[in-house]
């Protein structure tokens, strides 16, 4: 227990951090200290490292706070990330604090959840520098001297709006610096402006931000007024949780489950998903079953059937992962699904020879059969150019049904290649061996 | 064929468009269209473009352009690209072009050249703007004015430094504008500078940069001195690169491949994988070849062999993906496994029982055998945990053997969910089925 005489000390030490590092301190603080950080803690130092929390740890770490202490910090935050935080709360908690809240307050975060979180406008902060065209540089440094939170502000263009809010150009902020004090605005403002529109889809602006190395691109809403600006770093944290979904959709995982997730939820998403696996594994059982007289007949087989349908699920995945991620990263275009197809068909046919021979041998001095080593190389083979081909055609298919080209789709993959690897291999074995 | 009369009109045409747009076009004109553009467009605007492609794309794009010319290009290049792009070819292509470059520009390169590419030093730039403390605002202003680049420096911070360039403080190009002009650079400074050690790896830089979402970081050598830069979109492109190894490490592949890369490259990289993972495929296929005996008495035991060591696959990769994800983000640090064990065998334990269940009805009612049932669905429920448990053991464990966390770990996984699947299923049979 600490004793109250410290407190000051305590607080005071807390204060001097990071926003990032004393938001670490509070989720991982015991309940009767966190909240006396929070109760405590200048307001905008408190609001500050609330801003790094991911979204949904908000109300974990808010719990047990007075009602007004939390309204005056939800106050306190940036518009966006107080748009992010009530996006995921519950509706109705959500209403009840944006009530509370100073209507100039409320008024921009209601302006901010009006748009889909995953695209520019979800994403987009509402701070940003206007100049207008007719303005002379020294005007604006003056301007801005009065006008600007230095601490906060990491200012890297200002925007250059007409009349009605429609943006006409940027100026770069070195040039406040490097022009001369009495060129005008418009002279000095870059005209060929790169926007964003304000529905584009968060994952195509991390690839503007990735391709062209942009510091921050301005918002247009479709008159073309300027509502908001992404900055780089906003999107840094999108483009990491983008990989992260591409990853976790394609094993059967939501996208957004890290090893925080309270287990109930990881439980919740996880098992739907190991269910429809499941289905797909008996689908490929049900193949097995077909042959069972033929592998009553010879048991031998049942050793391969393992091998080759795991085998094909394997090389399958490498062309998978290959293809999902080109496809996120616009490495690849719809377009380019052909070019894709014969390489990686190219490929499971090369390896598919590699390893066919390798499986036939090792079948043919097994089992001393060169039979059962001929019908396993060449089930192998085929099921490594079928897991090529389905490699390449479940994302294809699936961005073209405008589904995300990694949902699901291992578990569709090994689909394929159990019950091809099964269907290949017994059904050669059933007639071959039927016709010795 | 494009008539020469009309030469000008089509550089000038590409001479306009943005560097990764002319890159792109490069890497698909065909080789007299690529040659002509690289021969004639402005040296610098050539540069500019070839400063945008993947390292290994370089000397594909400027085959067959004339010696003198490729030198001309490397020379324009912004020494880090340069170093980038020389570090990926041959050793003595490499030796030849530095001799042939000029001195001041091949000292700086061989400077960038020493460090290792996944490290800060590796991925940093050379050009950076200094200060000195006693510096007046109005002085560095005039300075600038006159020394930088405005087409190509993106400057967000200028560096203070002493006489031994040993880094001081840090300004934020906003005090430029902001401060009073006849204020010293040390009464603007900010003294508590974040900075990188020259060999910090580049994952941990990207870390950085997202937790605390800098523009630009310096770099500093083991003496103190600044010994380059680190910048935002830089960091941006590592980010994606190190979340494209991770996928890709983790089923085989490289962690380097794209769609784009070469199939004889593809075909070398993923082979040597196949072969290991055919290898263990094989462990499990001893294992079920040990128990021939009891398929041969039963063969409707193949029939789940493929649904329990999959199902015990699939879920072990949606543990395996989140915790190799959140170890590369830094939300899990090594001391976090035991934490992280005991959620995913709750969660493994649960799933088990939910999954196993409804196999050993399964088992059950198909083949009217309720003994088949229950060996069926406690073997699943014990692989599930197995899985589970691996799925965390093997990253943590890869990570304590300072082996990236991702090499590998789905082969390794699967051939323990593969060869306890048929071990746990199989010797369950037996024993049950002789003692019936």
């Amino acid at each position: 227990m600490a004793d109250d005489s410290q407190r000051p000390l305590f607080i005071e030490e807390h204060a001097r951090l990071h926003p990032v590092d004393l938001a670490d301190k509070l989720l991982r603080a015991p309940d009767g200290e966190r909240i006396k950080l929070l109760t405590h803690l200048p307001r905008e130092i408190a609001a500050a490292a609330l801003a790094e929390l991911y979204e949904d740890q908000f109300e974990q770490v808010t719990k047990g706070l007075p009602e007004e202490r939390i309204v005056e910090l939800v106050g306190e935050l940036p518009h966006d990330d107080a748009a992010d935080i009530l996006g995921e709360i519950e509706e109705e908690r959500r209403e009840e604090l944006l009530e509370a809240l100073p209507d100039e307050v409320s008024a921009p975060i209601e302006e901010l959840l009006r748009y889909p979180e995953d695209t520019a406008g979800g994403i987009m902060s509402d701070r940003f520098i206007t100049l207008t065209a007719k303005e002379t540089v020294s005007d604006c440094q003056e301007r801005l001297r009065k006008q600007v939170d230095r601490q906060r502000d990491d200012i890297s263009y200002l925007y250059v709006v007409d009349v009605d809010q429609r943006l006409v150009g940027v100026v770069p902020l070195r040039e406040l610096v490097f022009a001369m004090p009495e060129s005008k605005v418009e002279d000095v403002m870059v005209r060929d402006v790169k926007f964003l529109q304000v529905d584009a889809d968060q994952e195509a602006v991390a690839r503007e931000f990735e391709d062209y190395g942009y510091l921050g691109l301005p918002v247009l809403d479709h008159a073309g007024k300027l509502v908001g600006v992404v900055s780089a770093s906003e999107v840094f944290e999108v483009a990491q949780e983008e990989a992260t979904e591409d990853m976790q959709l394609m094993v059967g995982l939501s996208g957004e489950e890290r090893s925080s997730t309270p287990w109930p939820t990881s439980l919740s998403r996880r098992l739907p998903w190991l269910y429809v696996n499941l289905a797909t594994a008996f689908i490929a059982a049900v193949v097995v079953a077909c042959f069972e007289k033929t592998i009553d007949a010879i048991p031998a087989l049942a050793i391969f059937l393992v091998v080759i349908a795991g085998q094909g699920g394997n090389a399958g995945m490498q062309t998978l992962t290959v293809i999902v991620r080109d496809l996120a990263l616009g490495e690849l275009e719809p377009g380019d699904g052909r070019k894709a197809l014969f390489k990686e068909i190219l490929l499971g046919t090369i390896n598919g020879v590699a390893i066919g021979i390798v499986v036939g041998f090792i079948g043919w001095l097994w089992k001393g059969n060169p039979t059962i080593g001929l019908v396993a190389g060449v089930a192998m083979f085929l099921n490594m150019v079928a897991a090529a081909m389905f490699g390449v055609l479940i994302p294809f298919g699936l961005k073209a049904l405008r589904i995300d080209p990694a949902l699901a789709s291992s578990i569709l993959l090994t689909t394929v290649t159990d019950v091809a690897g099964n269907l290949l291999f017994l059904g050669l074995a059933a007639i071959v061996f039927a016709q010795l």
